[in-house]
């Protein structure tokens, strides 16, 4: 059977590596792991959260209320915006695919960075858009600015801060972009990391209801999943002009978040004291990354995120990466990016405490 | 700004009203709402479902195993395939969603059922294919073969049973129909509502196994949300070759399903004992509504699902719907698909008794 020949090209997401497998392949006793590799956060979810999700787990049979009204209403408070401001997702991961099938097809140009979120590229290459990416690793606003005059783009996806880097671009500096950019294209700020790099410098801080005031054609993403410590539940939203969220709507599937995913994301956005404790031990924590990779030679990237890119220098990264997952500790080898590098999620501190201790000794075994 | 072209045809699905809406409208205490538009499963989760959420809650904070191991493990034994054979959706409604976008494109013919599951023509209007559909309401297979034989099609969806009308076509008919396919032409059988209808009926029931075995361009959907009570969780799944799941694959977003609807899918396979009561329950209270029916002189569809579509003669059944939701009774009023008619999820025995009285005295009131 034939299938849209654009699906030729398309390649799969590779997800970092769960516990179950672990607990399978490598006989690594469940509580033994240390999951470091997908940036949950690391506290669990709010327990506030979880005796919410207890008291709704028997409405497991009724599907979520659709218009996801009181959602809405919560994000449009907190971010100071209107309702027909704001999508809700699957994770912003949903609300990505809405944009770019919404606005791509084969004639399209995506323009992104180098080394970013790789989805944009798969849900690009689902719609045959042609993928332009700007030379260095790291977000560079001359060289998107360069390929755009050039070539021009439908679709422009800045990650602030950008996973898997962790680096950031000022806010003020990606508003001169904006003002640059045509109103036909349609430019996605993806904060899905926004709560930390805010916290850590104020510089770097969008603010989506300015956004979107000033640029039609913006859209703000932001995420559960990371400081909101909902990963596994998938939600997210998107922030833009009635204009753009109605045409995503036309793309939205009926029922895309749960009704336990729905109930956990209210209580999530009345609980912003346990956010702000897990960011700031984040960044706590994250010292102690900075030291050790110091210690041992290591380049880094300074991160604004709740992950370290870490350089390996003289070591194999893809082998190192193997050796820690068969003692239990999940990292994501950055190989597949083209770094010899790991990438690894700020633990607790007696996580952090133990992936010291072994990866201390698997590089001191491999001298 | 401008968006794909094919997005000004779009319809969003009108989703069946959710109890918040009506609480909030409409003022009717959440306890005395009687939801009967979305044809959950009426008992409620499963009690063994639901410790199971309880226990996994405190997970929320962790991504799904991507991999689905365990869940497509539990599908591939029960339905006697092979876990390539397998893919899940969040809802079978996503697995229908990625058969649309991996097969069609503006050049592609889609052919259904005038009166059939909507999101079929809806992702269908999405990647601008040409919908066509069989001229009667029910399912007629020799309608099928005609418009087939003239026109062609690359997709083809057999709603069996039939929602919202009902019906549903017996499974060696369709096997005949089969035969007579192109093998480049995709075949989806929906069988959301199988489980009702292999009950009612031995000569209705679809096995996957045995489709595949000889049908390697037809895939069998089959969902969590009816008969296993797990509407809100989001999760159906795909049965066909390795090489259609492979191509479907490449339109799944990674981590699709929650990790709580993981879990919970898990737990509802090893608890068919209350699927088989709810099902026997569904058909003993489906005799009331035809019984109700017959005496005000309704005509009504012979269904083989947990829904009952009863038509209204000389009322208005957009009216009756409306009057009903003031009482805190939601049903589906049909004036959408063309038909004076409500649709009815069947109850259980105290609602559906609550059903009677009110709707019987709206009716009197009406006279």
């Amino acid at each position: 059977m034939t299938f849209n020949s654009v699906l030729d090209d398309v390649k799969t997401y590779e997800a970092g590596k769960p516990i179950e497998l672990v607990v399978r392949e490598y006989g690594v006793r469940n509580e033994d792991i240390i999951k470091l590799a997908s940036n949950e956060n690391p506290y669990g979810t709010s327990p506030k959260v979880v005796k919410r999700l207890e008291e709704v787990s028997s409405s497991a049979f009724v599907y979520p209320d659709d218009s996801m009204y009181e959602l809405k209403e919560a994000l449009s408070t907190k971010f100071n915006v209107n309702e027909d401001n704001v999508i809700i997702g699957a994770g912003s991961d949903q609300v990505i695919e809405f944009c770019v099938h919404a606005k791509c097809n084969t004639n399209s140009n995506i323009l992104m960075a180098k080394t970013t979120f790789a989805m944009y590229e798969i849900y690009g290459k689902q719609t045959g858009a042609n993928i332009l990416k700007t030379p260095s690793d790291e977000h560079n606003l001359d060289e998107f600015r360069e390929i755009y005059k050039q070539k021009g783009a439908d679709l422009i996806f800045l990650c602030l801060p950008n996973n898997p880097l962790g680096e950031c671009l000022d806010a003020a500096d990606v508003y001169k972009f904006l003002d640059e950019v045509d109103e036909n294209t349609l430019v996605v700020l993806d904060g899905a990391y926004q709560e930390f790099a805010s916290y850590k410098d104020g510089a770097k801080a969008i603010i989506p209801s300015e956004v979107i005031a000033k640029y039609s054609n913006v859209i703000y993403l932001g995420t559960f999943s990371k400081a909101y410590a909902l990963g596994g539940m998938r939600v997210g939203y998107g922030i833009a002009s009635p204009s753009i969220i109605n045409n995503l709507y036309k793309l939205r599937p009926p029922f895309n978040i749960t009704t336990l995913t729905l109930a956990s994301a209210i209580e999530a956005l009345k609980d912003e004291e346990f956010v702000e404790e897990c960011i700031v031990k984040n960044f706590e924590q994250m010292k102690r990354y900075e030291q050790f990779a110091i210690q041992k030679g290591f380049k880094y990237i300074p991160s604004y995120t709740n992950f370290i890119t870490m350089y390996l220098g003289d070591y194999i990264s893809k082998d190192i990466a193997q050796e820690l997952l068969q003692k239990g500790v999940i990292v994501r080898d950055m190989t597949g990016y083209g770094f010899n590098a790991i990438r690894i999620t700020i633990g607790r501190d007696e996580q952090n405490t133990k992936v010291f201790e072994i990866l201390s000794k698997i590089l001191e075994d491999q001298k």
